[in-house]
C-alpha cells in the first residue's frame, strides 16, 4: 500500500492506477478523500451535501470497471442530477422543499460507469446565473488560494474541492464560462466541450438554447482527456450531436501538435472590459511560450463580437431561459414559485424574461447564429488553429461583490460581465475551449489561459494543453488551503 | 450524340454520364430541358420564375466539374436562395416588392459546384406552411398524374417539374414533410436528411428550431445518394452538425442491407387520421415485400406520438416561427408588413404566434425534445432498424381543399394535418426519412412509402431504398403529363 498522505497530490489517472495495481483499495481512496474533506471543507464550503458514509460504503462494494474505478469525485448541485440525492441548484426554493432527484442524469450514470465514487455535491450560485459561487441558500465557497476570494462560478464548489486536494476532479458545467472561470480562479484545467459532445439527457435535449456543455474540472490534462473519452457521445434521442473524434482523446496527449497558427489577444472582444496588467502580461508570456514551442503566433482575434450585439442577444435569451427554469423548478416540487425562494437578482431576471416574446427570443437566437458564422470563419476560413486569450480579464474577485438586492437586483449579472467576457462568446458559438492553469500572480493567485479551437476540435485542445503542461508544469503548485501532506 | 427525345426518361446520374462521355453537351441537355418545360409547364405550373435563356447561356460556358455537370435542375422559390434571382416564398408581399436575393445560400452554391444548371425557380405554398402547392400569389401547381390534384407541398413545384420529366431532380426542403409529401404525391424519391446534415447557411443557423432539412426530390435512389454526397456536410459556423457517414452514400447503393428489423404501421401514430384502404393495403404489401427480401418484419411503431402532445407543442412553436418569418420578410424588403400581402391563413397564424411568450416557446421545444428521446429509443434501445409507414395516409388531394379565408383562416393548416401525420414527427426528432414511390392506386395515382432510420443513418435508408427500387422498379412509369418521347 502506498502512503495515503500523498494521494491528495495525485491526479485521477494516478489514483485509479493505484487501485488497478492493488496498491490501495477503492475504499481506502474514498476514505482518504472523506478525511481530507472533513479537514478543510469547513474553510472552503465546497461540498454542501456530503455523502461521506454512503460513498465509503459504496467503495467497499464492487464498483463498475472503468478508467477511474474507485476514484472519489464530486457532483455539482446544479445539473449533476443523481438518483436519491438532493438537487437544490443553489436555490432556497428547492432547499426549503427538500427536493430529492428521482433519477440520474445520463452524464451522472456515465460518471458512475467510469467507476467514480461520489463523495458529495458541490456548491453553485443560484441556477448558475453568476460567475461566483456565493448563493444565499448555502453561503460562499472560498478559494483555497485566498479564502477571501471567489472560486468563480458556476462550478466553483467543484473547483474548490479539487483545488484543495479533496478529490482529483469534479463535475462541472458551462453555459457562459462556468467550467473555465472556476478552473482559472482555482488553478485547474477546465475544458468546455463542443456543443452536443456530452448529453444533457434524459431531462433536457439542450440547455440555454445549446449554450450549456458539461464535463469537469481536473488537475491534469490527461484526466480531462480520459474523462472526456469515458463520458462523451450522444445520448439516446439527443436533438443533435458533435461529430465523433477520429481516435480517443488520450491519444492526443502524446501527439505532436505540429506548428499551429495561433492568434492571441489580451483585449476584450468588444473593448468593454478592462484587462488586469498582470493578466495581460501572462497572456503575452503564453504567446511567447507557444512561439518557442514552434507555433506560428500573432496578435489576432475574431471580430465577430466587436459590436456588442452578441451580449444584447444573449441577455434577451438568458432572461427567458431563467424564467423557464423557474417554471421547471415549480413543476419539480409541485408548488408555486415564491419570491422569497429566490435571490433578488434571479427573480428580477426571470420577471424580465417573462416579458420576452417568442419572436424576440427567436430573433435573438438567429442573431447569435449569425455571429457564430462570422466567428467560426476566423478558424475555418481565415485559417487559424487556435485562439489564445486570458480565461478571465481579472484576478479572482474578492467575495461579496456579486450580491444583488431588491433595490439593485442586477448587480450580480452586471458584475459577471467581466469574468465571462473572454469565454461566454464560445458558448454562443458552441466551440470547445479549455482553461489551462499556466500562471500565478504576484499575490499568488491563479491566472488561467484560455485556448479555443474550431468546432469539434477538442483533439487540438488536448494536444496543445498537454504540450503546455509539459513545458510549463503546474502539478507541484499548492494553495495555502491544502488537504494533503 | 444520343437521341435527345429519350433524355427526359433518364435520371440525373445518367444525364451527367452523357455529358461526361461526350454523347451530348451540357448546352444540349439544358436546351432539351427548356424545350420540355415550354411544352408542359403551362399545364402544371411547376416553374414560376423561368430563367431558360440564362441557363442555356450558362451551359454554353465552362461549368464546374462535379458529379452532375451540365444536368438541368430547378430551385424551390422558398429557400433555394440564389444571387440575382427572385425569392418570393409564395408570398404576394415579396412578389409585389419584386424581391431579388442578393446572394446564394450555401446549399445553392453547392448545387452549382456539383455542376447543376438552374433552369428556373419552382412554385411553393406561401412560406411552405401547408402541404399543397397552391399559393394565391402564383396559383396552383398541378400534378402530372392528374391535373386536378395537388402536387403536395411545400416542394410541390419541384416535384411536378421532375415528375413531368422537365428536369431529373429538383431542390426541395422539408420542415414537416415538405420533401416526402410531394415525392409521394408525384411518384418520386424524397429523402429528408438528418438534422444538421445539410447546412442552412449563410442566412440561417437553423430553421423552425431545427426541424427543417433540405435536399431534393429525384427519380432514382442513386441520384439522391449522389446528390447527398455532393452537398451534405456542415457549413462554416453551423450551430450543430450531423455525424459524417463512414463512406460515401453511393457506396450504399450496392451494399447488402442484411436482414434488418423493420416495424411497420398503417395506422396514424395518434389514431387521429383516417388511412385510405388502398394506402393501407400498399403499406402491408411493402411489409410483405420487405419480408420476402429477408428482413425481419413486424407490426410495430414508436408510441412517443400517441398522446397528441407532439402536435400541440409543434403548433405553439410553428405559430412563433411564422411570426418571425414575416418579420424577416419585412426586414428583407425594408417595408412594413401588410395584411393583404399574405394569405389569410398565414396572417392569422402569425398573429397567433405574436402572442406566444418565449417561455411558452421554450417549454414547447423542451416538450418536443422529451418526445424525441422516447421516439428514438424505439430504434436505439428497442433495436429496430427501420420504421415503415405510408408517406401519406391518403391519395393526392384534389386541388382547392386547402384554401383559407378571413372567415376560416385555419382551413389550410387543419387540412395539412392528414398529409403530414406520418412524416412531420421525424422533423421533430431530426431523424432521416425517405419516401419511395413503390405503389400506384387504382386511379393511377402514386402512393409513396416512408422509411425512417435512426438519427444520422441515411446510409441504411439508401441501402433499403436501393434494394426496394431493384425489387420493385418504378423507373418506367410515366404520368399522363409527360414531356419526353
Amino acid at each position: 500500500m502506498t502512503d495515503l498522505a500523498d494521494v491528495a497530490a495525485l491526479d485521477a489517472t494516478a489514483q485509479a492506477e493505484l487501485v488497478r495495481s492493488g496498491q490501495v483499495t477503492a475504499a481506502e481512496l474514498v476514505e482518504g478523500a472523506v478525511a481530507r474533506a472533513e479537514k478543510v471543507n469547513g474553510e472552503i464550503n465546497a461540498i454542501i451535501h456530503p455523502r461521506y458514509q454512503e460513498a465509503i460504503a459504496e467503495a467497499h462494494e464492487p464498483l463498475p470497471e472503468g478508467p477511474f474505478t474507485g476514484v472519489p469525485f464530486v457532483l455539482k448541485d446544479l445539473d449533476g442530477t443523481a438518483a436519491g440525492q438532493p438537487l437544490h441548484c443553489g436555490t432556497k426554493f428547492l432547499k426549503d422543499h427538500g427536493y430529492i432527484a428521482p433519477h440520474d442524469s445520463e452524464l451522472t450514470t456515465r460518471f458512475r460507469n467510469a467507476g467514480l465514487v461520489f463523495i458529495g455535491r458541490t456548491n453553485t450560485p443560484e441556477l448558475g446565473l453568476v460567475t461566483t459561487t456565493e448563493p444565499e441558500a448555502y453561503g460562499p465557497s472560498r478559494n483555497p488560494w485566498d479564502l477571501g476570494r471567489s472560486t468563480g462560478g458556476s462550478s466553483g464548489g467543484s473547483a474548490a474541492a479539487v483545488a484543495a486536494g479533496i478529490v482529483p476532479m469534479g463535475h462541472a458545467g458551462d453555459g457562459g464560462g462556468s467550467i473555465r472561470i472556476p478552473a482559472s480562479e482555482c488553478g485547474l484545467v477546465g475544458l468546455k466541450p463542443t456543443r452536443g459532445r456530452s448529453t444533457l439527457g434524459p431531462d433536457l435535449g439542450e440547455a440555454w438554447g445549446g449554450l450549456v456543455a458539461r464535463l469537469a474540472v481536473t488537475r491534469s490534462v490527461r484526466d480531462t482527456a480520459a474523462l472526456l473519452d469515458a463520458v462523451a457521445g450522444p445520448g439516446v434521442g439527443d436533438p443533435y450531436w458533435a461529430p465523433p473524434p477520429a481516435r480517443p482523446y488520450v491519444d492526443e496527449l502524446t501527439a505532436d501538435p505540429g506548428s499551429l497558427r495561433i492568434g492571441w489577444t489580451a483585449t476584450s472582444f468588444d473593448g468593454g472590459v478592462e484587462v488586469d496588467p498582470q493578466v495581460a502580461a501572462a497572456t503575452e508570456a503564453t504567446a511567447n511560450l507557444l512561439e518557442q514551442l514552434g507555433h506560428r503566433v500573432e496578435q489576432a482575434s475574431p471580430s465577430a463580437f466587436a459590436d456588442g450585439s452578441a451580449t444584447a442577444h444573449f441577455l434577451t435569451a438568458y432572461t427567458a431561459w431563467v424564467a423557464l427554469e423557474l417554471d421547471h423548478l415549480s413543476e419539480l416540487v409541485g408548488a408555486p414559485l415564491t419570491e422569497d425562494g429566490f435571490e433578488a437578482g434571479t427573480w428580477a431576471i426571470a420577471e424580465a424574461g417573462r416579458l420576452v416574446s417568442a419572436t424576440q427570443y427567436l430573433a435573438a437566437i438567429d442573431g447569435l447564429h449569425a455571429i457564430t458564422r462570422r466567428a467560426v470563419a476566423w478558424w475555418e476560413v481565415d485559417g487559424f488553429d487556435l485562439l489564445l486569450t486570458p480565461t478571465l480579464p481579472e484576478l479572482p474577485p474578492t467575495l461579496g461583490q456579486f450580491r444583488s438586492t431588491k433595490e439593485e437586483p442586477l448587480t450580480g449579472l452586471f458584475r459577471s460581465v467581466s469574468p465571462s467576457a473572454f469565454n461566454a462568446p464560445f458558448n454562443i458559438t458552441g466551440q470547445p475551449g479549455i482553461s489551462v492553469p499556466l500562471h500565478v500572480s504576484e499575490e499568488g493567485l491563479p491566472m488561467g489561459m484560455q485556448l479555443v479551437a474550431a468546432p469539434a476540435r477538442e483533439d487540438v485542445l488536448i494536444r496543445i494543453a498537454a504540450q503546455l503542461e509539459q513545458a510549463h508544469p503546474w502539478a507541484d503548485r499548492r494553495p495555502p488551503v491544502w488537504t494533503g501532506a
